[in-house]
């Protein structure tokens, strides 16, 4: 049976602020430009979950979708949309709420549960503008 | 000569929350949902900007777009642009941070400018999400 | 108070078939080409609806866009999506399954309903596939 | 029966160079900026057709979308693709190739053709990037 | 000479159901959900295939990408389009109509043509929806 | 910490020609197609630029995505927006103005630059048309 990768969009709208506790706000501006605005700014997060393993002869299916969406849903999207990043998401704190961290922190909470449907957490890609997007492969 | 319409795309990144000063958090999240959420959300927006009149034999233009673009990044998107819009933007003030009024707020803004390059505002479009967009014409 | 207009997406997939009873499969074919294959084909369809009304100062919306949605997937959703538009929509009963009667069909379904929402229905726009869409002003 | 818009979208990349025979290179730079590059730039413009008019009850279509392709592509794509506006196009000929003035080109081309399928030309789109697009409804 | 990859798109509108034969109607819906209606359903799929070799120093090419486009709608879009997967297309006769299984069954048809192009095929994506993509890398 | 790949997009339009000085007009019409006329077509380009490399643990980020975009700009697009890829791009001068070469020649001028972000340079992505775009991993 063949090997393949499977991917599920999902989205969600936060708020974040790059900045250090430990930066005056000169620094923070200096270092993370208009994203240090100390009243916040936010976008429209896309996170693209992409999973590998074999097919299910019985299925036709690697893993059945709707179970692939649940999880992220429940485990990833629930904590992050409508709410802002650096004060409400759990597995962000004490991080700086980049997107590179974030695409971390998210593999981090995927992956068992990933793995509990038999298949593998390839990559993780969030888009945060339709000029920058980060993946991250486990490593 | 003939009458044409103009579109401008610019974007912008900005945090809000749907509130009311006057309502309980119970009742903010009864109207408003999950929108309410006291430690914001944001959006990546999309502004299209529909400006319409004659063209201009000698350019072949209605308007020269790079002076259309100042123009909306000067009175808008740097006002909008990694912002609060509840509470760092001048045009919003003492207003609810919809879609809705803030397509009236930009209409407001842009209308003088627009007319001193020699062309009408048609219509301000403000794309929410991939979902969801607002309209104004004006009236 | 303003006059805007407000548009929401939702999104169906559905099997269908462009033919006439009456014809032979020659007939059928010569006229609507492949889209007269009788082993269906099927499109993901995009539909835009707009309404428009004034916004309302208490809220700052128009309507309650939760509410349109829960609207638009009661009425029409839930009857097209994963569906065959020729054997299984009520609305589409007696009708040639093309979009442009698809348009019509949905304006007549939301058009009572959008109105108990305190808007007016302005238009329903059907994108069938990247080079094609049909829009319906209701008259 | 109920009247109905339907768009259609076509594709062509071509050439271009904004600028006027009797200005200077300094003086067509001044107004016309890096568009009037005497090298030539050019753009993947798109161009949607929008044609307006009753439904056939027969066939379920104000017009056969298949004919009405066939018309843009061979009064205008066929002109436009892989051309350059300012040098090989009829209808733009001794015209500022703009989108403007292309928009309006197009509408006086297809108008004709249109009206032969028996429907009326109602919006002629020309798309010439992300950002910018022109809209010309014939008057 | 550069090695590199290189993808051409193409698309396809299909129906299709998802279920085993040897399933009673409720483990067909059990299992697959609303894609198992037994009237079918469909959607707008787009197919990128990616190619790899290298560089052509005499004409700059890897391929010719009209030679590939042709290659592909001959093998795979001509059997696909306005098609029934479950029905018509031969290489997916005996499998169930998933996105796992058409990525494979397209890999396998097309192996043998781009390798005559002299090129390696390196990757069959197939997107069913805006949220849904699948890869197949060939092993 | 953790390796991440990081994408930052860019555009521009330029026109470009496929053609061989030492092949006829008949010869290169033959080869290259409507992508020979020797009056030039263009393209509006996107280029997405990947880098990898390890977050830095004190601003949360792999590279500054400014800096990122500076280079781009500063190297590559400027070279490239509103210019002649045959005629006016020194790091093309010699060579076949095809997607595929321009992709090496970008990552040849990129890969110094981003050495001195401090990052490795992954891909060079060069997307031509919706249906066509090459890649180039540097080997």
């Amino acid at each position: 049976t063949a090997m393949i990768h499977i991917t599920r969009r999902e989205r969600f709208n936060a708020a974040h602020r790059l900045f250090r506790h430990d930066f005056t706000d000169e620094q923070n501006l200096e270092v993370f430009g208009k994203c240090s605005n100390p009243n916040w700014h936010g976008h429209n997060y896309e996170l693209f979950v992409t999973v590998k393993g074999n097919i299910d002869d019985n299925t036709g299916f690697l893993v059945n979708l709707k179970s692939l969406s649940k999880i992220i849903k429940q485990f990833i999207i629930s904590k992050l949309d409508h709410k802002n990043i650096n004060l409400e998401v759990d597995f962000m704190d004490g991080k700086l709420a980049s997107t590179e961290n974030l695409s971390v922190g998210i593999w981090n909470e995927l992956n068992p549960q990933v793995r509990q449907l038999g298949a593998d957490l390839h990559c993780v890609k969030v888009v945060e503008s339709e000029n920058n997007f980060v993946e991250y492969y486990g490593s």
